[in-house]
């Protein structure tokens, strides 16, 4: 629904997994008759028993195809553990579980991409098979794996955070192979449409998971020459995470606990933050970020719909 | 136990999947204290999914240890299936089915042979993690397909087996990579092992599961260059197969349906035949094979040791 010339109702949502699928679920139920398009986090990736998985592509696939298991925030509402349980027997590692419907994923995609089909590609096709509606866009279809450089080595992301349960005390964050990615296809021209309404950045670890995608070539910059406002929703919550140890590593990084920090982070690709009521209101964002308050938490599915629509609202006030 | 030099209590058994693998359970219940080695069919192998999937070996292997689908022949007790589900919601074609927990054979094989470990080296591994005392080699590590040339063109064997459910009228069989195929290793070492009792061929396909093995260069010839007693129980009972296609294979490959027809395709590797006692009394085998007949039928667990040790018995006949 193109209102007028570079004021259309196109909607971007930058995300990593859990947090960032609730916001995508809310704007996919927020009543927009115009185009979304989630870009998404691949800096997770990796291969486990010569299984290729990307973990939050799935979580937004699940999550938006009404599969999700939402107590658990990953993985497969009504899973079930055969495999893991006959791997496990069998000696292969335990400390990344696979679930026996989980496993379609993995395997189509590993089998997909050994004949040399992009990873957009087939997230296209599994995107459609379940009928979802929105657009999901891996950020791009070459390896870019975020390091994470703790007190005890130099880990990939996912032996961090499964294996080592955040546990390491976390000095930097890299990723590796940034210099030669590429944005998937579209995923710029998603980012600079005319017709876009707003590019929201979804409330995700703005390290673990917004980071990567900022960290391939092109996107920050389509960020910066994008003509809609550029919003970020605060994953902090009275200035914790609501999950996940972006808190942790804040401190670790010798970051305040608060959305000014995140902002300050984020810096000049973004426009506007979405701030939680129950943040300090007395806290400033950097000059030139305009800032909103409202309810961030993000429970039920009217939760998250208030949610895209509070994010939404705050870009219209840019335009 | 060897009991003199070149009369030893090692037992050598060539098989394929269901009915190989219930004389092998058999003999591994029949009391003996020395070796026994399977020497496996591989050519069912297949790539499906990107996964490589061997059929036989996998049968004995659940077999052997406990964990085999008795009343269906395959797969596995209690498996599960939610993989075909979500695969299915995805896509992917459904044909061939692939249990949960079989998955993990399949997905640990894949990985494995993509870093090089060779099937026998996977094989023993499988088997040692499922303690498994007898040692189960494949055919060869190189890849042997057989190919079913029938009146609907020449099919792979699960394409024939599995997808078209043996339908298509048959009219040859052959062994894609034969030429290139060696003996994996241990496999002509086993067969002419001068501590042999006896080299047993199962009641299993001879044209399917057996013919493979045969084909592979070198084992034919070990065969006949082994001093201990070439046994073959007859896969037909009363005239006819106890399961699958292989009375049908035989009507459209025009060989009579009785245990000289398998006994002469076996020719000059086997010594004995080991024949059910239902099965005509008045047809001759050809001459210099030896005949026994015995009540071949297994379905408990004491029919499967009792044809072991009919085989046995037989064997040392022979000595």
């Amino acid at each position: 629904m193109t209102e007028s010339p570079g004021q259309g109702g196109k909607v971007v949502i930058l995300t990593g997994g859990v947090g960032g699928a609730k916001l995508a679920l809310g704007m996919a139920h927020a009543g927009l008759d115009a185009e979304i398009t989630a870009i998404v986090n691949t800096g997770d990736d990796f291969e486990h028993m010569g299984l290729r998985i990307s973990p939050d592509i799935d979580t937004l696939l699940y999550t938006l195809s009404g599969k999700a298991n939402a107590a658990q925030g990953w993985g497969r509402e009504g899973e079930t553990w055969s495999f893991m349980d006959a791997a496990k027997s069998l000696g292969a590692p335990d400390w990344f579980n696979l679930g026996d419907g989980d496993l379609a994923l993995h395997v189509l995609r590993t089998q997909a991409l050994r004949d040399d089909r992009s990873l957009s590609d087939i997230t296209r096709r599994f995107a459609q098979s379940w009928g979802i509606t929105m657009r999901v866009l891996p950020m791009t279809d070459q390896p870019l794996a975020t390091i994470v450089h703790t007190d005890e080595g130099d880990l990939p992301f996912q032996s961090y955070f499964v294996e080592e349960r955040c546990a390491p005390i976390v000095r930097d964050i890299s990723f590796m192979g940034e210099a030669d990615a590429k944005p998937a296809k579209n995923v710029v021209a998603a980012i600079t449409d005319p017709d876009n309404r707003a590019v929201i950045i979804a409330p995700s670890n703005p390290f673990l998971s917004i980071a990567p995608i900022l960290s391939v070539p092109g996107i920050a910059d389509a960020l910066r020459q994008t003509d809609a406002p550029v919003v970020a929703v605060s994953p902090l919550v009275g200035g914790q995470a609501v999950k996940g140890p972006t808190s942790k590593i804040m401190t670790e990084l010798g970051l305040a606990h608060d959305a000014c920090a995140v902002a300050e982070f984020y810096g000049d690709i973004i426009d506007a933050m979405l701030v939680d009521e129950r943040d300090d209101p007395s806290i400033a964002l950097p000059e030139g970020i305009v800032v909103c308050h409202a309810d961030t938490l993000m429970h039920s599915l009217a939760d998250k719909v208030r949610v895209a629509k509070a994010a939404l609202a705050l870009a219209d006030t840019m335009r």
